[in-house]
């Protein structure tokens, strides 16, 4: 990736920010000033199958920026798509005349869309009907479990959150981000992904690879800034990543889809210190 | 509400979290313990008309306890019932008898329930069809904007954080649970709810006081743990609650939806210290 290059374009209209009057309260003054904001709107994913209607799939509150990447990104996540050469191209105006976005990315696929995977059953066979493990169940439709490889150093991890602290400097002047980086067995960021919702900035990250061709991302780790849902482990198990780092709590389920599907994940990555939930093995301690 | 006598019961057994087993590596040592996690488990929620089939309305991904206001809160912030007298019933099993909490909440209504305002239109006259703008304009039809007054004092917002955090640290173990607290004018904490999901906070705050007929929310200020963002600020302005602080950044569209719907939004609220994003004449910077 190349987020030099980006930032250092001065033609490149920031979609991802909106400038904003606030009254600053410090102990020792209120001021006006001004400031930035995360932007936040709504984008439409639409797909359609060739001589099909196009139809609308989601509505998901996002920062503008890598439509294309979130709406293929979604797409594969969600279990709708499996390969790049499903996707015949993706249509998002990113950048209208008049200088607001087009909050609407619709893909074009190569076969006849199914829907069947969007209506989630959530019902198992238990009385009650409805619980983690069916939903866990719904994630192995779509997913094996993901590979044994690969080991990565203690050191390369307690070194990612300094990494993305520093790459997402560049980006984030509102605090408002959720911030994803994707990064090599070595501890190389190869992308970054920033948005309002966390799930987004993972779609986005994945999306990217997905037109790369990379997936499966089977020797790669995934650090989130914030914690780990049962949401961001199934759009990671869907694209076979081993090792997802996170720098706060994972919750229950989140621990449940890791050892399902035999990923390390790793919670409270800071300081150099850190708590291993599932599958430790892929962590070499001793350098 | 009783914090204290809920934490003091030994006969509840705790469902919002999970024991799990846990590598912590630290510098100076690297060991197996025993740890906490926060459940995440999803819950149904369905709705059901005199005389009519129950509807599944959504499924959301949160952390057990409060189920019956988790679903009175949702049915609430999203237009679909406006007071305490529309809910009949509400049915919940949140203890079964084998220890497992089951994921269903049933609304029964006394009226037929009418699923159009479930089916939010994004769309707009405009020619791109899909922006924040049309988001804002689908909140109006269900909600006024909220009345002017109260005033709250400086020193009464900047000791919220600190009143959340105390009355949080009973609870979390885990580091995993977004916080909502709801509090008065003087700065009393009236009610505190936890969630993995920050949006099920907030739904089971306004659910509870939609059960004891409290709604609107006139004469109160809300705080949440970590941001602002759109599906926040609609729930809150829903329940015409005018006062809204977060411990971090808000969004673009949650700056708008604050400023359309004339509620006081604050930001950053941390270390004495906060920014005002729209409507500060609701605080009294000079006591």
């Amino acid at each position: 990736m190349a987020l030099s290059q980006l930032g250092d374009r001065k033609d490149f209209i920031r979609q991802d920010i909106k400038r904003t009057k606030v009254l600053t309260v410090r102990q020792e003054s209120t001021r006006q000033q001004r400031d930035w904001l995360a932007t936040e709107e709504p984008l439409e994913i639409r797909v359609q199958g060739p001589g099909q209607e196009v139809v609308n799939i989601a509505v998901t509150m996002r920062t503008p920026g890598y439509d294309r990447e979130l709406a293929v990104g979604f797409l594969y996540t969600e279990g709708l798509i499996r390969a790049r050469d499903e996707v015949v191209a993706v249509e998002a105006d990113e950048q209208r005349r008049d200088g607001r976005p087009c909050n609407i990315a619709t893909v074009q696929l190569s076969h006849a869309f199914d829907p069947a995977p969007l209506k989630r059953n959530f019902y198992a066979t238990s009385s009650c009907g409805i619980c983690g493990k069916a939903s866990l169940e719904q994630i192995a439709v779509h997913c094996p479990p993901v590979t044994a490889g690969p080991v990565v150093a203690r050191a390369v991890l307690e070194d990612l959150p300094a990494t993305l602290r520093h790459a997402q400097q560049i980006f984030d002047q509102t605090g408002g981000l959720h911030a994803s980086g994707l990064f090599d067995i070595g501890g190389q960021l190869l992308s970054l992904r920033e948005d309002v919702g966390r799930h987004n900035a993972v779609d986005k990250l994945i999306g990217q690879m997905v037109l790369a061709e990379q997936t499966p991302l089977t020797e790669h780790i995934l650090l989130v800034s914030g914690r780990t849902s049962f949401e961001i482990m199934q759009k990671t198990a869907m694209a076979g990543i081993p090792i997802i780092c996170a720098v706060s709590a994972p919750s229950s389920l989140a621990v449940e889809v890791a050892r399902r599907f035999r990923m390390t994940l790793v919670g409270f990555l800071r300081d150099h210190n850190f708590n291993v939930y599932t599958h430790p093995e892929r962590i070499a301690l001793d350098r």
